[in-house]
C-alpha cells in the first residue's frame, strides 16, 4: 500500500471514530493502523485499528470497518507455549457480521469477497449491534465484515502478537511494507 | 446499601453512560455494579461499573464516576503467585483526577473526602480527559475522582479479583451485602 493510501484511510477512519463518539488523541489519529493484508483491495478486504495498550498480560484495541469491508479469515495460534490470543469483540457503533467455526444456519448476511471464496471456510454467524459482544476462544478460525454503515468494535484480549496470526488465504501478508509515493 | 439506593444509582449511571455515547444492553443496565465500599456515603466515596468480560487472561470494564465522586485509595496485591492486577484507564468522557505513588506537585485538583484524610496517602496527579489514558502498574496505591461533570473511564486490565483489593481505609468493605428495603 502507498503512503498516500494509508493517509486517506486513516482520515476516513478518524471520521468514523468521531461519528461513533470515540475520542482519539492527535497522536493516536496519526498512528491508526491500516491493514490491507497485502491484497491491494483495502475497501473490500482490510481493517483499520488503533492499539490503546498491549502488555504481556492484556491488550485493548478499537477496530473500524468501512461499510462491507472484511477482515479475512484467520486464527491466533499458541505462541511460546501460551494458548493463542483470546478476544472479546464489543460492537460500539454500526453492525458487524462475525463468522466462527460451527454450524451454518442458512444464508449469511455478509458477502464473501468475490474471487476469495476458497479462503472463507467458517460460517456460524453472529450479528453484533451496539452494546453487543462475543468472545472468540483461542485457536478459533474467524472473519468479520462491517454492515451497511460500517462498524466500530472494541477488542479486549490477551496479549496481541499479530505477526503470528494464521490466515486461511496463503497470499496474505499481515504486516506488509508501506511504499513511499513517487 | 439499600436495594432502592442501588437502583437509583444504577439509573443515574445508565444516564451518564448514555450521555457519553456508551451503549449498554438492557441486561447490562440491570446489573450495573454500585460500589459504596460499606461507607454509606455513595455520592462522596463510591464507584459505578459494568464488567464487560473477566476471564483468567484479561478483563474489561466501563467505570462511571458522578461529579466529585471518589474511588478510595487501594492497591491490587499479587494473588496465587501472579503479580497484582495491572490496569489501563482510558477516559472516554468528562474528566478524571487520578492519584498514584510518586512526587506531589503542589496543590491537587481533587478534594480529599472530608473526614477520611488519613486514608489518602498518594498524591502524584494525573488528569485524564477524553481520549487520554494511563496504565497503573501492579501493586501501586491509587485513588481517583470524577471532575465537575463526572467521568466515564474504560478499564482494560489483567484478570480482576476485586475481593483481594487492599484499601488504605480499614473500614472499607469492597463487596458489602445489599439490604432489602422494608
Amino acid at each position: 500500500m502507498k503512503r498516500s493510501e494509508v493517509k486517506k484511510a486513516q482520515e476516513r477512519t478518524a471520521e468514523l471514530f468521531a461519528r461513533a463518539g470515540i475520542v482519539l488523541t492527535e497522536e493516536e489519529r496519526g498512528r491508526i493502523e491500516v491493514a490491507g493484508f497485502g491484497l491491494g483491495r483495502l475497501e473490500e478486504q482490510g481493517l483499520e485499528l488503533i492499539t490503546y495498550v498491549n502488555t504481556d498480560r492484556y491488550c485493548a484495541k478499537e477496530l473500524a470497518l468501512f461499510p462491507g469491508q472484511t477482515c479475512p479469515e484467520h486464527l491466533h495460534p499458541p505462541v511460546n507455549g501460551e494458548p493463542g490470543k483470546m478476544e472479546t469483540f464489543r460492537c460500539r457503533w454500526g453492525t458487524v457480521y462475525l463468522y466462527v467455526v460451527g454450524e451454518r444456519a442458512g444464508e449469511i448476511r455478509a458477502a464473501v469477497p468475490a474471487g476469495s471464496e476458497a479462503w472463507y471456510t467458517v460460517f456460524r454467524e453472529i450479528v453484533l449491534g451496539p452494546g453487543e459482544q462475543y468472545t472468540i476462544p483461542p485457536g478459533t478460525k474467524h472473519w468479520f465484515q462491517g454492515g451497511p454503515e460500517g462498524a466500530i468494535v472494541s477488542e479486549f484480549s490477551s496479549t496481541s502478537r499479530d505477526e503470528f496470526d494464521v490466515f486461511t488465504d496463503p497470499s496474505i501478508v499481515r504486516i506488509p511494507v508501506i511504499e513511499e509515493d513517487e
